[in-house]
Formats: C-alpha cells, structure tokens, sequence
C-alpha cells in the first residue's frame, strides 16, 4: 500500500487544534483527509463564555453538515469515518470554565466536552501550569479528577506543570495525556515534557500526543517535516507504539488579536510567552498537508501497522477506554 | 476614667464579623459601643453574587440608617462615632469575588470594599489557604496584590496559608493584616499563626487583629474573656502596642446551614473542618459584651492608653495609611 492509499484507509486523529473555525478550515482537514480533531473551545473563558464558544460550534457544525459532525463518543468518530467526514471533539485547554462547580464536569460532558485539561501555562482552581512554579493539584483538584473519571472526560497535562501532571497522573483512574506535546531531549523548553515525564505518563497507562508547534521543535520555524517526524519518533521510543500519537496544535485561521490572548494569563493580565512568528514545519504547514505526515512516517522505517496506530488507532482507543463508549 | 467610660470614649473596632445581617444585630453592636467593624459579604460567592451580598447590605444600611451607615474612608469611622452609630466597613473574606479580572479590584471598592482577604482556606487564583498544602502566592496574586496597593485594599491573611501569607508580605507595598487570628504559641491549630509568623508580618510594618474563635484558644468552647485577654497579651508581647487590634470573628445569629457552607470548600465540596458547638467566650458571648473586653484589659494591667489602641486606634491608623484617606 502506498502512502496516499494507507493515509486514506486510516481513521486519522488530531488530538489538538485550535484554529479559526470556519467553513474554509473544515474544507482543508477534509483535504487532510482528518478523521476527528480535539477542537478547542475555551483556554481563558468562564463558564457562560464558554457555553457560548461551544453554541457557536453547534450552530458551526449544523451549517457545515456536509464536511463535519459532532463527535461524543468513539462510534461517532467511526460514523465520520464512514461518511468522509471530519469529526469534531470539543474540548478545554484550562479546567478554569469549570469555574468553582465540581457538577459542571457533567453539564459540560452532556454538552459534548470529553477532553479537559487541567491547567493552562498558569495557576487555577485545580492546579498550575507550566509557565510559573508549581504548587501542585489542590484539594479541589482531586476532587475534579475524581469526578472527570467517573463522567468520562480525559484529563489533558500539555500545559500543566510537571507536579501537578504527576499528582493527575497518580490520582486518575483512567488514561490520562499529554495531548500536544514535544520532547525537552530535543529541546529544553518549559512547555517540553523531560524523557522522565513521558515514561511516567506511559508507565501508568497515559497517552502522549506528539505537537508540531515550531518553537517547542529543535530548529524551531526552520524546522521540516522531518523534525517533526524525528520527534515522534524520539517520544515512540520511550514510550511504545500503542500509547502515542498526533496533536497538531494547528492554529490556522488565527490572527494576532488572538495570540495576544492566548499569551496573556487569563487573556489579558501578564505576559507569559512570545512566540515571535510561528511558521509550520515545511510539508506540514496545514491541516490539508497531513497525508505528508503518513509518508514521513513510512519513509522514517515505520511499518504501516505502526503508522495506522500513531495516526489515529491509539487515541480511539484510549478514548473509548476514557470515555467508555 | 472607669472602664466604662473609657469604652464610651475609644473608637471601638471589630476588624472581622461575619454575622447574620440584621436590624437585632446592629442593635446589639450598638449595646457593645462598636464604632465600625469590617463585616464580611463574600466567602465563596463569585462576582455576581457578592455584588448581591453588597447590594443586599446596602438596603439593609438604608433601612437601618438609625443605627448603623457605610464606611469607605476613615473619616466615615470618626462620623459614626460623632453620630453614636456603627460604621459598616464591607470587606471579603476571599479574593474569589475578583474572579480572574484585575479590575474587579477597582469595581469593588468603587462599591465600598476595602478589605480582602487573599484565599479562604483553600487555594484559589491567587494562591492558598491554611487547611491545605500551600505553593505560594501565584503569578496573578503578585498582580491582585499591586493593584490593592494602587486602589487601597487591605490585604488580609487571617485564613491563608504561612507560605502565601510570607509571600504577599513581602510584595506588598501597603500594611496587610492579620484581620482576626490566634497565636499557635498557647494553642497548635493549622489556623494560629507562630511567634515566628506574628513577628515576621510585624516587622513587615504589618498589623495582628486578634479573634477570640473558641476553638482555636487554650481552652475551646470553655474559654472565657480572660483566655482571650491571654492571647491578646501574648501577641502584644511579640507586635508591640501599636501594630494589634481586635477582630473577634463574630458569627452571631448564624445558623447551622450557614456553618455547612462556610466548612466546605467552595461552599459545598469537600469539608474542610468541623468546629462542632461553638461558644463564645465567657464574658464576651455576643458583640453587645464589647464594652467587657475593655474592662478585662484594664484589669489585666494594660495602660488606658494601650486599651484604646488595641481596641481601636491602631487599627484607624493602619486603614488611613492602607486607604490613604
């Protein structure tokens, strides 16, 4: 089988992107040949605000019907399989619009959010994340895990810090991931996760999905393809083929306004990063080019088996296991 | 002078009540000759509600404005005493209210709240209580802090944890405060502060508001106003004459479900503590006992001199100097 035809037949997943949502967007993760993407729908915003996000994504998926459809179980992501479709996973990148409600773990499930994570870059209700010291999971934040593991929504640790990543890792009862992330053996980064990190992820049945953002990859916005697919295969080798796979962090369609926010603490407040110009690794400057991704793969020595498992099959199944359906 | 007429002559403060808000109370806080407390109208509230609380305290002053009238400045204090009323000084006992938005630091006081205690036993964006594992004041808390200086918000660090409460002493530029606390020296409680603390927050030009909470003195629900006399003198000893006051923690006409909120974290969730019956000290049962507390001082030695800052002066000096009016 060639490339084309294997990146055709696989259920392919990116399990982050935070993009521009709109009809364009949808039509270049169709060309991608995307199966289902974690779509993120609230980094700073409280709960009313998120709400709306994830009303506008509703409204967003009625009108694009023929290139999208919502996904809240495993089935569904097969149901898009089925019917060329793209898969939409709405999902958080800060547990903030929880805000201070143990029971919004559950009104946001019903409403479809089945990946949360925890922290982002700063410190909440539930813990810190990785750009300021971190004091940990709090009492709350045990609380939030507990019950995130008995609604079934998967604990997120990318931007989380490393001791509260540790004490989620240990308190879940179910697979955890670090859904979008690169490692700091190639690059020493605050937001890259150490060799130490990613073993114990893996050792307690966690997931690593493996970023392309150029800043966190060692030649950062010179970088190609290849370095992406050198570390995939650096965190492969350290954790095993079944518990790894894609998360693009594609964020296409954004404009400045947007990164201001998003670099903000709570989108306004200080500054915690600056990323200067973000240029996607040659070949895989879109979510359209992601069938270069399964080439590289195979062209790296990757057997198709292993292709089919980063690209899409290891995170259906840590999602089922998470999500139970 | 006899006690009596010394307590009708000294501004009298209460830096924490946490009553039921009612024309008995206020009649009462008038029988114990209280010239203005600081009375807390939010815990586990989030913005909008605690705007009710202020709202709701508000009608109350205006129904009650024989009594009782809003205190924004110190002059307001030297009014109520000028016109034998209470002054009501609304403060918060957690920063939760401010939510992630700096600028609710400003809207707030705008709506007459000069006094804000940083975390309520737990952790919250700015950092963490007493009754958990502390990691300090956060990036944002650095951030509430300088804007409580530049807006002239008291911190207060009764309920938050040593590490946090190190942490905000040492960033703030203005005086904070201790509100109501006990010392651990005569009683070991996660809520008493050490000689080391009680030193430290002094020598910081900080201030010790000193509560007479039975479960955290020597002899709990057996105490009597000696044993808070006690603790008043053993702090004295370690602050000095000019950096203590009172800040009795009056919970008076509470009920049950008011203490069920109060013991769970966010006001639900897990228990945090549990106090069992709470009684007032002998001698100092209700806030109209007040004018008993001057007595026991007197008896104990203190100069009238000395009584008149511990029961009042030093605490308008420091909000003059925190408020800067």
């Amino acid at each position: 089988m060639n490339a084309s035809e294997l990146h055709e037949e696989s259920i392919v997943i990116d399990g982050l992107v935070i993009a521009k949502w709109d009809r364009a967007l949808f039509e270049d993760m169709r060309r991608g040949g995307i199966t289902a993407a974690n779509c993120t729908v609230s980094v700073w915003e409280g709960f009313q605000n998120t709400v709306n996000n994830i009303s506008a994504m509703n409204q967003l998926i009625d009108d694009n019907s023929d290139l999208i459809l919502k996904v809240t179980c495993t089935d569904d992501i097969r149901r898009a399989k089925a019917q060329g479709k793209t898969g939409v996973m709405m999902g958080f990148q800060n547990a903030h619009a929880y805000e201070d409600q143990i029971g919004y773990v559950q009104v946001f499930k019903d409403l479809g959010i089945g990946i949360v994570q925890m922290c982002y870059n700063t410190q909440n209700l539930v813990g810190t994340g990785c750009y300021e010291r971190d004091g940990g999971l709090s009492g709350f934040g045990h609380e939030i895990v507990a019950e995130m593991n008995r609604v079934g929504v998967m604990c997120d640790l990318s931007h989380v810090g490393a001791k509260t990543s540790q004490e989620v890792i240990l308190a879940s009862k179910k697979p955890v991931c670090y859904s979008h992330c690169l490692p700091s053996g190639l690059k020493d980064h605050p937001r890259n996760k150490s060799d130490q990190d990613l073993k114990f992820i893996a050792d307690h049945g966690g997931f690593v999905g493996v970023t392309m953002f150029a800043p966190f990859l060692k030649n950062g916005i010179h970088s190609s393809i290849e370095d992406y697919v050198e570390a995939i295969e650096y965190i492969y080798n350290l954790v095993g083929e079944d518990q790894i796979g894609i998360g693009t962090d594609f964020t296409q369609g954004q404009d400045e306004a947007f990164f201001e926010w998003l670099t903000h603490d709570k989108g306004y407040a200080r500054r915690l990063t600056r990323f200067g110009e973000i240029i996607n690794p040659e070949g895989i400057r879109t979510l359209g080019e992601f069938p270069n991704l399964t080439d590289a793969l195979l062209r790296r020595g990757f057997s198709e088996r292993q292709v089919s498992k980063i690209m899409g099959e290891n995170w259906v199944r840590v999602l089922a296991d998470v999500w139970g359906e």
